[in-house]
């Protein structure tokens, strides 16, 4: 795992949330972007080498939604870069982590992406991504 | 804000949670560190220009002790370094946002810190924090 890609904050409003996380940054989106194959709209903020992604549900049944409801807005994930997913999950898969996808999808901004389920990770939903332009 | 500094993790057995992270990052804690003003013990691992804090409870009356009962395990706090946390706090009261402590506190790992709470971050809990050594 190379660094903390982003970590991405699951919000009721993006809007709001733009507004009040542009107050506590300083600095405003660089861009929204809605991910159709996981429900969301999504914003970014860049802080140094790691982005904050603000996640808002697209549909009532999108995870976004279901985790809100049952924790409440609050970080969602960490997605770690790694230099070649489809490795790095047959690493992870090996030391017994479980993978809640067996082939990596497309997530926003780029990426080839693979979530890790939390109940084999200390309660901590964690993603694997690589950019695409890197692969192919 | 710089940069995100650290993520802190809540985890209920440190020793065991060091294993499982390093497993998962292929990379070995840095250091631990007793943080007697918080009641935790910690350790650190180091992941491009950021930082994994994992976060035992010290003692039953810990903040980190409350977390896990009431959420479980996982990701705690954010942590942004700044460069003047006597500035960034004043000008995060002038936004609204709500500070935990008045004064900047001695945290882990040399650095003067503040919560903002929660509540006023879209239940994010977040930590300004300054490296000691740069401001004396």
């Amino acid at each position: 795992m190379k660094k903390v890609e982003h970590i991405g904050i699951a919000v009721k409003n993006l809007s709001a949330s733009n507004e009040l996380f542009t107050k506590l940054f300083g600095a405003v989106p660089y861009k929204e972007e809605e991910v159709q194959s996981e429900h969301v709209i999504t914003s970014f903020f860049q802080l140094g080498d790691t982005k904050i992604e603000l996640l808002e549900a697209g549909t009532p049944d999108s995870a976004i939604a279901k985790f809100i409801e049952k924790r409440g807005e609050g970080i969602h994930h960490i997605a770690f870069e790694v230099e070649d997913i489809y490795a790095e999950m047959e690493r992870m898969k090996q030391e017994g982590f479980i993978l809640l996808n067996d082939t990596p999808k497309e997530g926003a901004d780029n990426k080839l992406i693979c979530f890790l389920h939390p109940k084999s990770t200390n309660g901590v939903l964690i993603e694997l991504c690589q950019e695409i332009n890197s692969t192919f």
